[in-house]
C-alpha cells in the first residue's frame, strides 16, 4: 500500500490500513510523514489516557477491565502498550500480557472492532518516542477511536515523555512496604491527574493511599520550603510547572482489584471527569500546545540530525575529541556552523 | 568562583572547586561551557562504570560496599547517583542512601578524602541527561578518581542513555518469582557486561542466574530466530549492536548479598578484569567515540533549540498546528529552513 491507499483506508475505517500505518510511522518508512500530513487534520477528537506505572503493578489487567468499562459505555477503545523490552522480547510480552488478561478479554482483544491493540517498541528509536507515540495516537484518533489508552512502564525519563501524549495521566501504584520503593516513587506525584493504588485486596493499600492524598494535598509553597529544607545550599526550587498542569484539579485516589474488576467503574468515571474538567477549564489547549511544541522540537531535531550527517565532518571533529584536540562544546559550535553555512548554500 | 578559579582548584585538588564545577554544569549555568573547554583534554584516565536496576534490588548498597573494595585496592572512587525523583525528593533520596548504607559508609562518604558522592537529579532538565552526567563524570575525571561510579534506576529509556557513559556496564538484579518482571527485564539483557544477582541469601537467586546465564549464552542467530518467532508478519530482527558492544566478552553473572559483603571481591574482580579487557581489545575506543558522537550530538541540538527559539517564528506555527492548519512535518520544514536563512544572515 502506498501512503495515499493507506490514509484512504484508514479514513473510511480499514483496520489492516491502520495496523500498516502504525508500522510505517514507528518504522520511520519514507511514507509516514506524508501519511501524518494528511491524517493531521482529522485529529483531536479523541481522549488520550496514559496509565504508567512500575512493573508488576497490573496495569495491563487494568486497562483490560478499563477497555471493557469504556466499551459498556459505547466507546470505542484504542490500545497503545509501550514496551521497554528489546526486539526481540516484544513478542513475548504480548504473549504474557494476553494470558494475564485471561480468556474474555484475550478474544475480546481481536474479535471486538470497537478495539484495537498495538504494542510499541520504546527501545532503537532514532525518532525520539514522544513523537512517534504521538503520530501513533493520532492515526488511532483519525480512525475515530473515541478513546485512546497508552500504557507505559514508568521509573526514570521514559514517562516523563508518555505523559506529555496524554489529556489524563493516570499514575498506577500497588501497596508495599520497602521504603526506598516509596521515596524513589515521589517524582511521579508530579505527572498523575488520577492515582489507582491497584491489588488493594493486598494488606498496606491504605498506607500509600494516605501517603499519597498527603503529598497531594500539599501546596506549591509546602513543595518549596520541603525542596530548600533537603537541598542545604544548593537547593533546587520546584518549577511549579506540575501545578500549572493541572491547576485546580484535586488529582483522585482511586483503590483497584483490577482482576475482580473491583474500582473500574469509579476509574472510568474519574477518567471522563477529568477530560469534562479539562475541556471547560481551557486546560487541555495548554496541555495540548506543549504536546504539539515537544513533538515539533522532536522532529526539528531528527531533520537538523540528517543535516548533520550529510552537511558536516562530524566525523573528523570527533576523532579531534578522541585525540583530545577539541572539546564537544567547541566542535559543537562548528557543526552548527558547518550546518548553516552548508545547508544554506545547496 | 569564576570559570577559571573553578578549573584551577579543581586540577589542584579542592574538592570545594569540584562541588561548584558540577552545580555549575547541572545547572547550565553560563561558566559550564567554559570550565568543560579546560576540562576534556584532562581527561580519560578513569575507569567509568554503570550500575543500573530496578528500585529495590539494593544498588545503593552494592555501591557503599564496592567503594570501600575498591579503597582497599588502593583506588580514588567518584560516585554520581542518578536521582529520578523530582526535585524536592532529592534530599530525601540521598538521606535513605545514608540511613540504608550504614554508619561506616556514611562516614566514610564525607570524611575519606578519597571518596567522593554526588547525586544528580535526572528530571526536568534540558541539557538532555546524558551529555550533563558525561560532563559530571569528566569533572571527577580530571579531578583524578581512578573509578567512577554511575548509579541509575532502570527501567525504559533512561539506562540506555546512562550506559553510554560507561566503559563498564554492571546491571543488578534481584531474586523474585514474578513472570511479568522477569519478561520486562529481557531488555537488560542488551546493555550489560557484568551481571549482579543481588540479595542472593532470598530464595529463587539460582533461578534468575539460570535464566541470564541461558539468554546471555545465545548468538546473534538464535536471538534473531526468536525475533521472528515471536513477530510474525511485522519482525523486527535484532540489531546486533549489543554483539557488537561487548564482542568477544562473555559476561559474568555474579552472586552477592551486599549487605553483608558477599560477593562483593567478586564482583570487583570481575569489574576490573572487565576494564582490562576493554583496553587490551580495543572496544574501549569504540566505546568512548559512541559515547562522545552521542555527547556532541546532544550538544548540538541544545545549540539548535536556541537557535529555534531566537531565530523563527516557531510560536506561530504551533498555533498554526492547534488550528489543524499545518501538521508538524510540514512544520518542521520550515523551521529548519527559517533557522538555515536566519542564522545565516546574523
Amino acid at each position: 500500500m502506498n501512503a495515499e491507499e493507506v490514509v484512504e483506508g484508514l479514513l473510511s475505517g480499514n483496520r489492516r490500513a491502520l495496523a500498516r500505518a502504525i508500522t510505517y510511522v514507528e518504522n520511520e518508512y519514507p511514507e509516514s510523514k506524508e501519511i501524518m500530513k494528511h491524517i493531521f487534520p482529522k485529529t483531536g477528537k479523541a481522549h488520550v489516557v496514559g496509565l504508567t506505572g512500575f512493573p508488576g503493578v497490573g496495569k495491563s489487567t487494568l486497562v483490560s477491565k478499563l477497555t471493557e468499562e469504556f466499551r459498556r459505555r459505547g466507546k470505542k477503545v484504542g490500545i497503545i502498550a509501550i514496551d521497554p523490552g528489546s526486539p526481540f522480547t516484544g513478542g513475548a510480552l504480548l504473549g504474557d500480557r494476553l494470558r494475564l488478561d485471561g480468556m474474555d478479554s484475550r478474544k475480546a482483544l481481536w474479535t471486538d472492532p470497537g478495539i484495537f491493540f498495538r504494542s510499541m517498541s520504546s527501545r532503537g528509536r532514532a525518532g525520539g518516542l514522544a513523537a512517534k507515540t504521538g503520530d501513533v495516537v493520532r492515526l488511532l484518533d483519525a480512525f475515530g477511536f473515541d478513546v485512546i489508552l497508552v500504557e507505559t512502564v514508568g521509573a526514570g525519563q521514559s514517562e516523563v515523555d508518555i505523559i506529555e501524549v496524554a489529556d489524563t495521566s493516570v499514575v498506577v501504584m500497588m501497596p508495599e512496604t520497602g521504603d526506598e520503593i516509596q521515596v524513589n516513587k515521589a517524582g511521579i506525584l508530579e505527572i498523575g491527574d488520577i492515582y489507582v493504588v491497584n491489588k488493594a485486596d493486598l494488606g498496606g493499600a491504605e498506607k500509600v493511599e494516605r501517603w499519597l492524598k498527603y503529598m497531594l494535598s500539599l501546596d506549591e509553597e509546602s513543595v518549596q520550603m520541603l525542596s530548600q529544607m533537603t537541598h542545604a545550599d544548593e537547593a533546587k526550587v520546584a518549577s511549579g510547572e506540575f501545578f500549572e498542569r493541572r491547576k485546580g484539579w484535586s488529582p483522585p485516589v482511586i483503590k483497584t482489584v483490577a482482576d475482580r474488576g473491583e474500582g473500574i467503574k469509579e476509574l472510568a468515571d474519574a477518567i471522563e471527569e477529568h477530560f469534562e474538567y479539562m475541556k471547560k477549564s481551557g486546560l487541555i489547549e495548554k496541555r495540548r500546545r506543549e504536546r504539539v511544541k515537544r513533538e515539533l522540537f522532536e522532529i526539528v531535531m531528527n531533520d537538523v540530525i540528517k543535516l548533520v550527517k550529510e552537511k558536516t565532518n562530524y566525523r573528523d571533529l570527533i576523532m579531534k575529541l578522541l585525540k583530545g584536540e577539541t572539546d564537544p562544546y567547541t566542535a559543537a559550535e562548528q557543526i552548527v556552523e558547518e550546518v548553516i553555512h552548508n545547508a544554506g548554500k545547496g
